[in-house]
């Protein structure tokens, strides 16, 4: 094992070219679907001024940033003057704010990369890890919150993971729901944060949470996580939230999200799930979260989000969008292990006056877009040159050894099935671009 | 403009869509390169604990590392435990000690990725620049040298910087150098570094600071600036050096190199150049920059340090390298301005009740591999909706209006031409994607 000494920081990780790879296949994989939605990349920098961070992710997040000392003379003084990216929506909300009529309206983005959080690392928990979202700025259609809908469904498909549900409601429900129960506004989000736990725990564990911690009276908990945990929780909501003003907001934009975005994701892979809260209370309308079989928590999630950007620093627009949980899809895909790229072509160095021509013949091999190494170290033996191309996973090594040149051929050794050919040097490139 | 509190950090960036794919399109280019060499991709992470980065840049580098404010309640003692990476080169040190045996034999690496130094901003001069470094650690074959020239040549061709000269010398060779002129050892190290300047200063300039700066003699001073100015500069040190054992050893490297990576780079843009002294101390075989027609300093530079992976805490391991200079190759381009990436079709929304209809065909046309957008602002005016399929830049833009849906038609309009078609709802994906 390596030594501690050497390790990544605590929560950060060194990613080798087996793991990089997938890793960079699955974004490759991610941005292409994107593009075809016409959402654009955005890169911001990796540090933001500290005061645009501060204060916009509540005292628990405001704890978890990783400020960057002062420099200079002012380094002595302790004090930061600018700190991590902690999300892509603080950023976004700058950029939004800084550029205007520069971006397209509405500013359909995506932004994937690295935000740093100073949480306790922990399985699948880091303090450098990628986040991945889309938004649209500027929209109130219906058809926005389709859009983001169907672009990370169609995400999930294309990186392989298709036993999905998504999770559709919407925060006017909720609100509706609230007031159809008679639940004091007083309460309100509080006993949300408890329902919130339907997905997790027994509905009468929540009723008890819903009574002793959040003061709901006995019968309208019992009604409430007795509904909600129904087989037929969703037609039970649509009868209890006709009279709600709110809540019949809430059920006509849920079933526009259904109607428009339903054919895209697969009628069978999306519900309205009353039960759906997520914790974040910035949301304003539709919200939504996909689960998948075997996974712990969300592997996406979003909704509309129409007073953020401007509770952010930015301009008041109406906006929507979503994250795809990028780390725990590339945790479920790593047991598949992706196939790497292999080698090509390993050319053996059997004597230091075959090098000139070893090289040329690098350069030939690597124009017709071969895969291509040279032995560079220094033993001239042929069985460990041998075994140094296995280890690189070439396809074909060749060899060129005195009776090779002087007969003008080299010996290709098809690494798989160990069959040797002698190939006139000429043709060569030709011969192995051929069996590629 | 934008108002200054919106703007991103001091000598950091927002990357727009325009700008960010350029960048994308030279990092990728550059990667296929790499890739055909056989070199592997490595990522660490944005920070590393402090004392793996200080005493490694010396004093100058030091000051410019940012150090980031340990947390919780250590936060108040104005400590730093970590830094944002500085370079490329100590990350990959901590890599080989840690993964030692996991890696490849030789270990040939490439790392392309942000780094951060607290640098006064400037013209072309930023707080966050992407460098690009390529090594191979473990090898000290003449050819491990000739491989990263030809990487690094071979990446400037492909994005597009031909006219270069890549100049090459030897540390070994200045050290050969300093004993044939006579120059005493104690004065050694600054009459290198001045002698650095001979590209940037007439020789009569260098030669008095020589003189008065260096306290060379004054006969030695003149017979180096001319000697390395003179037209046949080469020419004169090789007879200058022959009977140096340092400087007929740095002769060797050097045309060993010419002989393995000039036909590689181009005969007529590589040539060994005895005034080539590169500003750092740390190599110790063949050294080479590459300057281009109209671009002050070098655009790649590297060369062998083979005490440099120990001296960065890794273990003693012969190497060498070298860096493009990506963020100035890219202020190249921006001029000639990349192609950017079309909207394939722009879909028009002429009446609410074609939204199912029209998020069908949107999903159609992207499973064609279509770039697609959906209008999502408020206006039903068709006018408008042309004015946004025309910004965004879209090839064709679909018009489904009441009398195009009672025809079972669409009209599609080519946004280059302006001709407009008739085509049937059910053959409009086919219509579409043939037309790309």
């Amino acid at each position: 094992m390596a030594s501690q000494q050497f390790d990544p920081p605590s929560g950060t990780r060194d990613f080798l070219a087996p793991a990089l790879r997938t890793r960079e296949h699955v974004f490759a994989t991610i941005r292409a679907v994107f593009e075809r939605y016409g959402f654009e990349p955005l890169q911001t920098p990796a540090f933001e001024r500290l005061e645009t961070l501060t204060g916009k992710y509540g005292d628990e997040g405001d704890k978890l940033i990783f400020k960057i000392l002062r420099r200079g003379e002012h380094e002595a003084t302790g004090e930061a003057d600018l700190a991590l990216r902690y999300d892509m929506t603080v950023p976004l909300a700058r950029v939004v704010a800084a550029y205007g009529s520069q971006l397209p309206a509405p500013y359909k983005r995506y932004a994937m990369g690295p935000v740093w959080r100073a949480d306790r690392p922990g399985k699948g928990r880091f303090r450098e890890f990628t986040q991945c979202d889309i938004d649209v700025v500027g929209s109130a259609s219906p058809l926005a919150d389709a859009e983001v809908v169907c672009a990370l469904a169609d995400c999930l498909d294309a990186v392989g993971v298709r036993d999905f549900r998504m999770l559709v409601n919407s925060r006017k429900a909720l609100t509706g729901l609230l007031e159809a129960y008679g639940v004091p506004d007083s309460l309100g989000g509080g006993v949300l944060t408890t329902l919130d736990k339907l997905d997790k725990l027994p509905p009468d564990v929540v009723a008890r949470e819903l009574v002793d911690g959040r003061g709901l009276p006995v019968p309208i908990a019992a009604a409430l996580t007795g509904d909600l945990t129904a087989g037929d929780a969703a037609e039970r909501m649509r009868i209890a939230l006709k009279d709600s003003e709110q809540g019949g907001a809430g059920l006509a934009e849920i079933d526009r999200l259904l109607e428009l975005a339903g054919p895209g994701v697969g009628p069978e892979r999306i519900a309205f799930t009353p039960s759906l809260v997520r914790g974040l209370d910035y949301y304003t309308g539709v919200i939504f979260e996909v689960v998948a079989e075997g996974m712990p928590g969300s592997i996406a999630s979003g909704g509309r989000y129409d007073g953020l950007i401007a509770a952010l620093g930015g301009p008041d627009a109406p906006a929507c969008g979503g994250s795809l949980g990028v780390e725990r899809i590339i945790g479920l895909l790593d047991a598949a292990a992706l196939e790497q790229p292999r080698l090509d072509v390993a050319l053996t160095v059997l004597g230091d006056e075959t090098l000139p021509e070893l090289t040329r013949l690098a350069r030939d091999l690597r124009a017709a877009g071969l895969r291509t190494e040279v032995y560079l170290a220094t033993s001239r033996k042929l069985a460990k040159q041998l075994k140094w191309a296995a280890d690189r996973h070439a396809r074909h090594t060749v060899i060129y050894g005195p009776q090779d040149r002087a007969a003008g051929t080299a010996t290709v050794r098809n690494m798989d099935t160990g069959d040797q050919a002698q190939v006139p040097v000429a043709s060569l490139t030709a011969h192995l671009a051929a069996t590629r």
